[in-house]
């Protein structure tokens, strides 16, 4: 257990050949891209989200439990949830800079929570809160498919691993062992193990198994995976899909239902796989689900998860950039999903994709201050959009439903534990970005450093200080964006000890690229979307003068000037001259195709993550290139 | 009251200038194609409607609360309202063709819901019956957003009046009116009017009083028109806008939130105007509205609100066509508002829009057989489609939340009152179909026939036999799609009295066309949608051998054949030569427009009604036509 104590979210998984490296590790650079982000992160995030768990009655939920007290439950049932993903993310924290500032709120917590724990280990606020205000009481795991209570307790183990690993403090691990054991106990006398209709425990349940040696929880994240896809959840008006109940996880080639729910699930699924006990058919369905999800249903910003009806993936191609849902915990579980494959499988599309999420999807939910969120990530606001909470034109500070804003915390807090990852003879560099790596001592010594403004720029120079020992290598992943750039087969560049001695540059060409869709991506058809290297751009409103953003049109040959430091964010800006056009439509489906009478328009864009950091107002990412 | 019996849906109103014609003054053809669909709607859709009420336990739950029977309430706690519609298509149906078939039907429903309605003349299957089964009791008139207790009151209403215009029994508008007059003593008791989340008694109400002469009723229909936009309905999850209760009626200029909500207020509002109760201003924001909605959030079938998660209305030009809601209920409203404000100013768009949607997004929602029904009615189905309750592959026999099925019933039993108005000088036919018409009293005597096979041909041959007094004439639309058809400005063409005595014909020209969109539904772009007449036509999966439907491409200048019958329904069907590609895209997002390899392929298409009917697969309205 000691050596577990030095890793980040996830630990080696003993059936497989890559790991993660320990945490420490790897340290970014905090003039460094994520390196900032991790300090923003730390200075207003962590802060925001604590004043809002007591501004939205969060920790009220748990106090009025423990004090049974007759005022109404605030919020949706499964808040405690945000409770514990505030806790992982300081914990993290605490481990990555050592702070001390968020002491006070952890004791507080961990002493409201076990006021509030029953003897058996159960802990909801939500039932145990239930009736106090004169409304219905909710029995404990009275609702399998709906009731969040293992989907809590998921998070509650995640937080105490990482309270525990991260800050040698296990008060909060013992809280959330409790409500493993109960599981357990439940399994045991019920002959069957619970299972929950939003999945999160069973990748829970096999980091505590890593973390305690316990092998009882692995063996109920096992079950837990193989009972889904029986109909084990009952019927229920979104269909047994939603809660990925419709199909065994072997038979599973298709992500579909409830996205964050199928890409939390997945990554329960690669935890078991990990540990060698899932079947191979298991790994075989992730494998093609992978591939399907993110080459028919990904978002070009990575985001995932096009309906808002019941925040599910759509049929294959269905990806309206304005109707997008692209919820934030959606990128976030694809990423922790994704980053599993990679352990298991490393390959370059894997750190593709994190890289497209995170410097896409997952950052555009943050604004550049750090306390205002996005829970839906459209790739085109219209022009006369209505707001809704979920169909925002603006990042606010918090949501009625608050999943996101703890989840990007505990993610960019964490950030450098999915940089690089290690096998016997090699360490491997997925996510570009300025820092320091620690060889590991199986592969030598000293430290690999990596100066970088990526992703403003696609230099990367690399340097060990120290040695490899005879053999070992250290692979680079090179971007499938980039263009004529020396890599192996599998995509990685390979250096060895007397290159990274020396000093070795690798450099990337952010060229401007005008991306294309699939074609049955309908509601793209015949735009672009501007990418320079991992950046995903967009056009705001109110970059464009004289025109709505809805009416520009770019030329597919336009050339383009980089403009260093002039988004919100301080990445660069892109400018090129571009027309916008003015309709005359005198019927609503015209027998003619549409005159338009274009003019010359200057067109800027901006990195599609720094979308509505200034004034609210109609975006584009995908731009029509007219043809002809 | 004695005059006024002779109407249909709506009579004259005493504002308007121009006025229904009496109920069976116009009688359809049943060789002709909407007189057939009266014919298979008596013939298999009532029949059908009757049993499912039976069914679904829609009728159980009323004799459950005449009996005070401990078993649960079925379906939604709204459905009332399917029986009352039901007995309002009944209703209709009886006055068109005199049957007696469903006199049992009638005297049971009346007989059991003077023994459910409490002595006040409250009448609610659910509140009344709430408790029995050990479930909350939920008290009259505590929810005004969700409870729909106006709403039913509203069709019970409509439904009363129905029996007693059409059949001259008065005993279903007895319950009717109790429930209207209990509202119009808790209006004097409670010094404001009740009002509902669903609107639909404003125009029930204003029926009622034009049938009762009562003014009572109309003074409260204006109260309730009046009061919306207030914010009066309280806070809601979905925001007032989905009850339409953001913004007083005089300012709503752009249709938004539920679709049907926001139709049937309209139509409300339309009725209040006609009998001289309402200001101008709600006319003038009527007017805009009704354009903006017509020209930006209409699809080409005339299905109206796009999205899913809240039944609505998205914002101007979100049109997609895979994930269209697209409730069929909301073409009936929108018919039923298009409708009034045809009485209010007659333009030939207000029939050219009725027009679209009957022979389209109404019709596409019965099945040929007439038992089988589609509730959401979308424009694109994706091979691989996952299908859903309200995103459908096929038509059900009836749903969990049955609006749509009997509300169909309804509208065409009383299609026939649909098609011809007159003002002092003028008869007007709006709906071109084969049948006969009464010329009004005070505009001459005899009868005008019409002899078409409209929409399968573009042909009619108008006669008069009898007389038109000097002065008056017939005024026939000419549909906005016709090329080349002599009309006045308005839209009209218009014939005297010695012209139809010797026989006219007016010749429609039946092109196929391609149509396009306003290039802001990025949906389809750089795609058509087939039309010939007033027919949209579309391209199923069971016509293209050899390639998806999804990779079929169509020429610009591609000639059609037209293969009269040929399609389920009997109508026309078209054939061209088109191509099909083979797509080759090696990454989801790719620098390159992605390549295609394009191979002949044989295409035809038949009217977007008639989707469906075979075997379930893959279907387009809208399909590519490549540039360059």
């Amino acid at each position: 257990m000691s050596d577990l104590l030095t890793f980040g979210p996830v630990a080696p998984g003993a059936a497989l050949a890559w790991a993660p490296l320990p945490r420490g590790a790897v340290r970014l650079d905090p003039t460094g891209d994520l390196g900032a982000w991790q300090e923003r992160n730390a200075l207003t995030t962590l802060p925001h989200a604590i004043a809002q768990l007591e501004e939205s009655g969060t920790l009220a939920n748990l106090r009025r439990a423990r004090d049974r007290t007759p005022t109404p439950f605030r919020g949706y049932h499964f808040a405690d949830s945000d409770v514990y993903k505030t806790c992982e993310a300081v914990a993290w924290e605490i481990g990555r800079s050592g702070t001390r500032a968020f002491d006070g709120f952890l004791d507080d917590v961990v002493a409201l929570l076990r006021a509030v724990q029953r003897p058996d280990g159960y802990l909801s606020s939500w039932t145990q809160g239930s009736g106090l205000d004169g409304g219905a009481v909710v029995e404990p795991f009275s609702d399998p498919r709906w009731g969040h209570e293992l989907y809590c307790f998921g998070h509650l183990i995640q937080a105490g691993v990482a309270l525990d690993r991260a800050a040698g403090r296990d008060d909060l691990l013992g809280v959330a062992r409790a409500t493993a054991d109960l599981l357990v106990r439940r399994r045991a006398e019920r002959g069957v193990t619970d299972l929950d209709g939003h999945p999160e425990i069973e990748t829970a349940l096999v980091e505590l198994f890593r973390h305690t040696g316990d092998r009882a929880y692995l063996d109920l994240a096992g079950e837990m995976v193989a009972a889904r896809g029986h109909g084990t959840l009952g019927p229920d008006r979104l269909g047994p899909h939603y809660f990925q109940d419709h199909a065994p996880v072997a038979d599973s080639l298709e992500a579909t239902g409830h996205a964050v729910r199928q890409l939390y699930l997945n990554a329960g699924v690669e935890d078991v796989l990990a540990e060698g006990a899932g079947p191979e058919s298991w790994a075989d369905a992730m494998t093609a689900q992978w591939r399907t999800a993110h080459d028919q249903k990904m978002y070009v910003t990575g985001a995932m998860g096009s309906r808002h009806f019941d925040e599910s993936f759509g049929d294959a191609y269905e990806l309206p950039p304005d109707r997008a849902y692209a919820e934030t915990c959606a990128s976030i579980a694809d990423l922790q999903w994704t980053y599993r494959m990679l352990l298991r499988e490393p390959r370059r599309e894997h750190g593709d994709a994190i890289e497209r999420a995170l410097h896409n999807s997952v950052r555009s939910a943050v604004s550049t201050s750090g306390t205002e969120f996005f829970y839906s990530n459209p790739l085109h606001l219209r022009e006369g959009h209505r707001e809704e909470e979920n169909a925002p034109s603006r990042r606010t500070p918090w949501y009625h439903c608050a999943c996101c804003p703890p989840n990007i915390a505990r993610l960019v807090a964490s950030l450098d534990t999915y940089v690089a990852t290690a096998s016997a003879d090699e360490l491997a560099v997925h996510l570009l970005a300025a820092g320091e790596i620690d060889v590991p001592a199986h592969l030598g010594s000293g430290t690999l450093t990596i100066q970088t403004a990526y992703p403003a720029d696609g230099a990367l120079a690399l340097r060990l200080a120290g040695t490899l020992r005879p053999g070992a290598t250290v692979a680079v992943r090179v971007p499938g964006w980039a263009e004529g750039v020396e890599a192996d087969d599998d995509g990685f560049r390979r250096f060895d000890d007397a290159a990274l001695a020396r000093g070795v540059t690798i450099t990337l060409r952010m060229d401007v690229v005008a991306r294309h869709a699939h074609p049955r991506v309908d509601a793209v058809r015949g735009c672009v979307a501007l990418t320079r290297g991992p950046l995903v751009y967009c056009v705001e409103q109110a970059d464009v003068v004289g025109h709505s953003v809805e009416d520009v049109r770019l030329a597919l040959d336009a050339a383009f000037e980089v403009l260093p430091g002039l988004a919100p964010s301080g990445l660069p800006a892109l400018r090129t001259r571009a027309s916008a056009v003015v309709v005359d439509v005198a019927e609503p489906y015209p027998a003619q195709v549409p005159v338009e009478r274009r003019e010359p328009v200057e067109l800027t864009a901006v990195p599609y993550a720094d979308w509505g950091n200034r004034a609210p107002g109609p975006m584009r990412v995908w731009v029509w290139v007219p043809v002809g």
